[in-house]
């Protein structure tokens, strides 16, 4: 059976089909052009460079189509790269679906759905659940298959629902170990936190900010959700129950500098950013882990202040 | 006809009605309990404190009443104070009604309306006044009641209206000076821009934060009342004029870290941003100036990063 | 039965036996000395002044000492307050041990020791396990003695073990959900981080900072004492796995700002760093949080960036 | 009539006459020398490559020169760019003078020069008055000729004035409003603001920083003139009103680290710094979005936190 | 022979003449006004408070008198304290010259100005050597009797000519070890760089800001110290050498955040400003510790990030 | 005799031995490989492309090598550049010994054990002096062979041994100025602030961090180096006198955010930190400014916030 992308070794050549994750044209210093490609598979990604790309090749090979590319695998400065022999799109009947090729969630959507499905029964506070399933029931599609984030972590498809998910395992070992934190808010609260990103990104595929995502964000938006699901679901949402409820997800980001309105004036609050920032944070280190062998460091990490971290031998 | 109270001159003797508008009860070093009352009319505000005040004196004089107040206009480490002579609650037939002794706008309520509506009729961008002016009308007795602020700037009766309206004129020359600068987009968040303290505010008399106000905040509010009177005016609010109107209210604070979740990236907000500031900051030098002479120095002024001015001699 | 400190309601007068925290003498404005209380049992403390303080009564009733009060609960400034009616020393016979009112760990003694046991079971890797048993057993009077701070979080007697115990079992959670994680190492770290303050901390009476703890700091001493510990196991303290250690220790506060001398470049450490965040951040506000009432807020909290937290009516 | 290089469609070929802003030689892959062009008309500028230039062009076509460009107008990553075809420089008789291809103020020096006139009516200070007039005729052909910064905002000839007499503009709206404001100091400081650039840059074509520019600063050296400029007027420059001009000049970066050796302690001062940043933010953003179309993003603006922004459909 | 302040034990009762360098009148809680003394000798200061101060007392007891003070020294809060049983003003004959009871520099104003010569020699520069002898020569007395700040550092008389000299010896051992440092250069800037501070400050006694101070400080008033010196000596103050001169000084302080306009860009500046730093900070440090005794702490140092010192007992 | 690499003037061809300091391999545009050669001798060094390197010659030519080089001087913005014509490893008999090609320190290693050891002489303190000495035994060879930094200051052979003795004949400048200085405390200090860097550098060739480097930080490595040293020489390292000599050296970055633990709470840890930042800012200073002419500006140098700095023209 043929390799992945990322299990090929230095100097093999290979014949596969992937997915073009980018496709860049850009000006080599001889004034040709050139296509800086961003290989993809379920494996992960390479780059690799299509030096003078005619206007033909470049009209055909873009961004989320799948080809059949003949390589070799190098390396270069210490980071894995293609050398392109051949490369063309796919035939009639070859497997040319880009979600084949896209990385996914490491658990199945139909288990994350069951697990979810057991914290919603944990959610005791009747107007909380209330609005949590009308918001789940509007955005299902998308919940189950946007990415948490454009890039950095859980950037695939199904990020966004896996990361809710892990999250809320994470919360229960804390409601477990203090009475005090109420359960219901916390689960609540974490469902709905990153949910107006289905606002916020294009989708799954070559993800982009929307124009709402740029000027609004999502944590406006999901207070605008709640806003709205209130009023169909006739639930007051001057309530202190409901201003609860959105100040947990209003303040996830913790600081005002990272786009919080306001600072988590409440515990749950507090937990629930925190709990975003470890289960985020792991989620970057072990994407950047995976890449490196014992014994050596990964690349700098962008969402964890530019670190780079080692794998030990041990 | 008599004085008000920061017309008095040092040591001089007096007797008038004034409003208490802060009456702290607190425990001398000698153990038994005195007032710290600040004393207000629309001159201004100076402080005094009550000895060995009585338990029946401290359920009498409370923050909020007006009194009768005999004293001593005394200096006090460079600051004005009131010596107390004799104080007492009003009697029947007595002016009593707090608004007569608070700080106003210095302009008429009547004036302000008059040339907020002129302004409304500059906004040529249907949607927009249509949001504005239901905005307005649900909230028009607060808006020409309420405070600015809780402190710092217009934190007077009326002052979000005035503030409004300064903040409108300068808008204005600025319109005049750059054509390409749209000037229906600009009033139209202008007037929105601080509606939401209605909301974040508790009113004009012993203004306090409410829960809503600590926990959402007057931008995000805002946000929330455009959402809604956009669904009440079966108006969609994802199309782009309303993203924008929303991005230019949602900006206004200009940096993260001052609360808005982002930042100015549409020139009327960064416009509306910085207008906004200079129009407060100007507001907050009036009110600390006016109350030294030529040659000395203001108060630090905790809205200007605690700087003091100095008030020149020409 | 007595009610105890915390249980009192205002204007309230009683007979209970209480510790001296805190007995500062000060001069009031009128020339002579008071002694200002912070009065302690086992439900929280309240304070109290004791004015015309006498010379005798100044060098009697001093702070660890245990005193019999006659007192009046009062509310001042919206805290509560002693007005103390008599004071005098306990007499042969009367609970005088200051233990006895001290806050302690919620947990008991032998089941932190139990727990930690299973926890040690867990560490498999042999170097490290003899490293954490050594000084475990070379510090394990004062570990399962001390608080964790000398004020914030954990400001109890036991409250280091109990911290460490608390953060072991959330680091299951994270070692059960994500595989890639070394339990043995985080474990050992965690047990090991702040085993430093039993030489930065006076212990649990009267808490104060050493000298090595200004000077040095408890990070560093516990580098040292793993040092120490490596050459009295004839351990090679530069092998990768010691020197990995030592890492994740040392990176604990996360930020070099924080008093960290390396930022965390292992997977592990960054986890450590973070548990040891949520756990602090978790007990700081248990802690204000049950000192109000819902619908109250707590005072602000020093170690969470001066916020203030408010307990929901819900 | 030929078009100017900022209105050429994608993939038209031209012939025109530009002017070469920059001219840098660089060194290509392939071991050969490129001259990196910026051509400029009064339209805006566009980059354009020489790929294998000879020594003798490189002497021929340095920055400041004037050249007949036959080109193809293309895209590259999103921007404008020139494909080189042919290159010649200028013939006796052909338009060959820089100034004709540079941008320029949109308003004339000679309406500039008479809205200024009437400003200098208004300052109704006898000593401010003449200092400025001192000054302005000192430097007064470079007042209307420099730009007012080496790029950013106002990077053009005649920027300097056209800064200052927006600045004024704006100022006047400011003193009508709020007539505690004393319009002489405001004028005075507005005109005299910026008036060290003509020390701190080269001049108009080919801008860069003189020695006493990056040593000194042009805010110490409109200092140290107008120091010159009262022993010259016999006007004792230790007078308060003198202090306070300089004040007000001194201060109006706002903060230390914008490199004012003093923060605004004089409400003109902080008001003249306020309406400096307004001003120059406007250009800027105008600048940038006159570049674009309805629809999409400006690049990034440095001098605005590197921030881009939209410019709506609407 | 009598005792001075700081040489008098605890509970020591003691007559001596003192200079009263604070005065500042206080109510007390009990309504009556007391006067917070701060009573300084050649040993330094010690506060005292004189309770239930009349007007006549008020009038008479006034900052920078000298008077007879009987008293007994106390420990309050652990900082030295004087419970003041007499005072009265000095009687003719008595020695009431405020002089008499400042700190002064540790050296006689005759040495530091002979070591001053010996530098001046140093200065090989021709027309640095007549900038500084000319200003040396206008600002003569006040250099020699001035402190170097109001308070922090050298915050005596003779502070600035003392920290000139001690700064210049250290430069002096920089010269010798770095061959490549400019001499002439680095002293000229040392010996200039805080005499504008005779202008900044308002004396020796009872040291205040002075307007031009305040609103330009000292750094651009040495500029203009230099600007006029030239004009008057006909140095072209265009020169290089003049600029570079300038440069040193201007930059003294290191980051534009301390007030300095520019940073350093010649390596005499950042040496000088090094210096500055490293002389003020000995200064500020050893003036604390000698307030200790070994084995304990010092009071925090403002100007030094707060810090406190430990004074070692070894 | 043959130019060394920094004498040669632009456009000359030459022929020379010298150290590959560095050969990165990279890829060029047209996909094929070359090498980017640093090349150095005593004089410095000078980069210098390898155009279309085979794969033999990839091999060949690494790093740490010395090869004999026929190349043509250039200049390729603004900074100098070997054009390379022609390139050989050495052959036998040939001088192959990189230290030959390697920048020294300016004093012979003779010289600076010969004045180390009179400052040994100084540390007047028993327990200091025998763990100063018992270290310097221990890391004799590496401390005068190693560089201070990796890059940055003193980064040449030898660099640590120069960089500790400036800092002695500083420090000495210091205690003669001050006698309240301890010297034996700053001496000590300053000998083994940075001997930890040679467990964190790899050594003069080719330096690279080690693994206890990167986690653990010279820092943090001298106290364990102390620590270690206490127990051989049976010293209690609880000892006052040992907690202050590791305080002085555990604080010597001065900021906690520089990678000190603990900030300077001694006087002899603040000095030794600020001549620590002195002497490594000369270094770095005259390091960039002999490489340009008077009247030029250096690099920027990234250890000094990137400034850039002017050599003058006197």
């Amino acid at each position: 059976m043929t390799k992945k992308l990322r299990e090929l070794v230095v100097d093999e050549t290979f014949e596969m089909f992937v997915l073009l994750k980018n496709a860049d044209v850009r000006l080599a210093r001889n004034g040709k052009k050139f296509i800086a490609f961003t290989f993809q598979d379920t494996s992960g990604t390479v780059d690799g460079k299509y030096w003078g790309a005619s206007d033909e090749e470049i009209e055909l090979f873009t961004s989320g189509k799948v080809v059949f590319l003949n390589g070799k695998r190098e390396l270069y400065q210490n980071m894995p790269q293609i050398k392109i022999l051949h490369l063309r799109v796919t035939n009639e009947g070859e497997p040319s679906e880009p979600t084949l090729y896209m990385e996914k969630a490491p658990v199945k959507i139909e288990e994350l759905q069951e697990e979810l499905n057991r914290f919603l029964f944990d959610i005791n506070h009747a107007k909380w659940q209330r609005v949590v399933r009308f918001l789940l029931n509007k955005y299902q599609k998308e919940f189950f298959d946007f990415p948490a984030a454009k890039r950095n972590h859980h950037a695939f498809a199904g990020g966004l629902a896996y990361h809710t998910v892990t999250m809320l395992r994470l919360a229960k070992a804390v409601c477990e170990q203090y009475s005090q934190v109420n359960p219901s808010l916390l689960y609540a609260g974490i469902i709905l936190h990153d949910l107006g990103k289905v606002r916020e990104l294009s989708g799954a595929l070559s993800t982009e900010y929307t124009l709402s995502g740029n000027l609004l964000g999502h944590i406006v938006m999901i207070d605008e959700e709640i806003t709205k699901a209130c009023q169909e679901l006739t639930i007051n949402d001057t309530d202190e129950d409901i201003i609860i409820l959105k100040h947990v997800i209003l303040a996830h980001h913790g600081l005002l500098e990272y786009g919080s309105p306001v600072r988590p004036k409440i515990m749950e609050a507090e937990i629930l950013h925190q709990l975003d920032n470890l289960d985020a944070s792991i989620q970057m280190m072990l994407g950047a882990l995976k890449q490196v062998n014992p014994g050596e460091y990964t690349e700098r990490i962008f969402g964890l202040d530019n670190r780079n971290f080692y794998l030990p031998k041990i």
